[in-house]
């Protein structure tokens, strides 16, 4: 504890606050207990109600604290693991994806969507939403956007809107061979609808994980999926099982 | 732009900001171009600092806007893309990889990692500290724990320590046979030792990847690395060439 006199970067009195607020979770605090209020950790710890409150986002983005309107700040149960990566390529929306369909529209997609599915300026593509949950929580939304020549065959009568059309588009996309996907996870914040779809605030740090599906040759379909960076691991590679979690804090001995 | 009566979550002054700041670094800025300061942008868009600054905080947490010491805030350039994942798994230190060991030594690993080892209390283990760059510019730095028992072979006599010494236990490692690998990814905040690594401030936000490295039946390695969360995205999958970057507001049409 402590800064020393070696150091480059002097160490914030924040930091060393959430050290300290770190250790006092793990001893005195069970997972969903609500903490004391501001002012009364603020006069325990004898820092300023700015310094607290840094320390406080600190833990947040941790995944140690979650803030809830009309309940307060409580110590978070352990992240839970999300498979986004599997050993085997398949399709959104194929057996064993847990994502579920929201609904379908044709909306012309950004740019960099467009660019990487080669469709034309202001040309529509498919948008299919879908949203992940994981215990009854939601844990992610996604948009999909499918080129509208991979799905050639689509009859817009059967199934002309809502989570019915999303899943007539997907299985249309499911006859199409799956060439590769690519996936790539960067920190984000949550865009207000993905906000409201995930129970958080806009702006709150999201991951963002952009998948390109492959088929003949070309992008078939550009997935963007958000999901809340407070309660999920990402897991990829054999099982998805890993089961290790610590936060910064905790890896430290 | 603006709210509409619909939502149930109303928009936050700072995240309208947001998006006006952001079609603003789209078209009349250049990548590492200086904004101006934030007295003179809050009088541009007529909001109060503390309004500014929440805007200025989201466009960094997306990767949009770096603000670093001495210089200012600029426009920063689009995330790299840095692979984490690949359809073979290797041991860390084969072939190929693009980390470089620091240094070596005895240590007691945290509980979650000495529970994976299935190392008893207070037994130590082959911490290797290894970083990464890319284009020269400091990406990632990595706690590499090593079951003793997964190097039995290892002699301390020809490599006592520092990097010679790390590139030695990984030589070792790789005599194992692999047989599978588990990673994850979440959010977490830079600890001080890996944020003067990163060229970062203590609590600055990171992407945490955990790797548990399989052989024999029972875990024989863990890499806890941490990734700049402002400049990097991970990829996985074929090719770790998702060429797609955008941010949630590039997203949106």
């Amino acid at each position: 504890m402590g800064t020393t006199q070696l150091e480059t970067v002097p160490e914030p009195k924040y930091w060393h606050l959430k050290t300290v607020l770190s250790e006092a979770l793990d001893t005195e605090f069970t997972v969903g207990e609500i903490l004391p209020n501001e002012r009364d950790l603020a006069a325990r710890f004898g820092v300023a109600r700015a310094t607290l409150r840094q320390a406080l986002e600190q833990l947040e983005l941790e995944g140690r604290l979650q803030r809830r309107r009309g309940v307060g700040t409580t110590v978070a149960p352990p992240r839970v693991g999300v498979a986004v990566g599997t050993e085997q390529h398949v399709w959104p929306g194929a057996a064993g994806d847990d994502w579920q369909p929201v609904d379908c529209a044709l909306e012309v997609p950004p740019a960099a969507v467009a660019a990487a599915l080669e469709t034309g300026a202001e040309q529509n593509v498919h948008l299919v939403r879908r949203s992940r949950t994981t215990h009854g929580q939601p844990v992610a939304a996604e948009l999909l956007y499918i080129a509208q020549s991979a799905v050639p065959d689509l009859s817009a009568i059967d199934a002309p809107a809502g989570a019915a059309r999303a899943r007539a588009v997907l299985r249309e996309l499911q006859r199409l061979e799956l060439e590769g996907q690519e996936s790539a996870v960067e920190l984000g914040s949550a865009r207000a609808d993905d906000a409201r779809q995930l129970d958080r605030l806009p702006g709150a740090p999201v991951l963002v994980v952009t998948t390109r599906y492959i088929a003949e040759g070309r992008t078939a379909a550009v997935s963007v999926a958000t999901y809340r960076a407070d309660t999920c691991r990402l897991t990829f590679g054999d099982s998805g099982g890993v089961e290790i979690h610590q936060g910064p804090e905790r890896r430290a001995s």
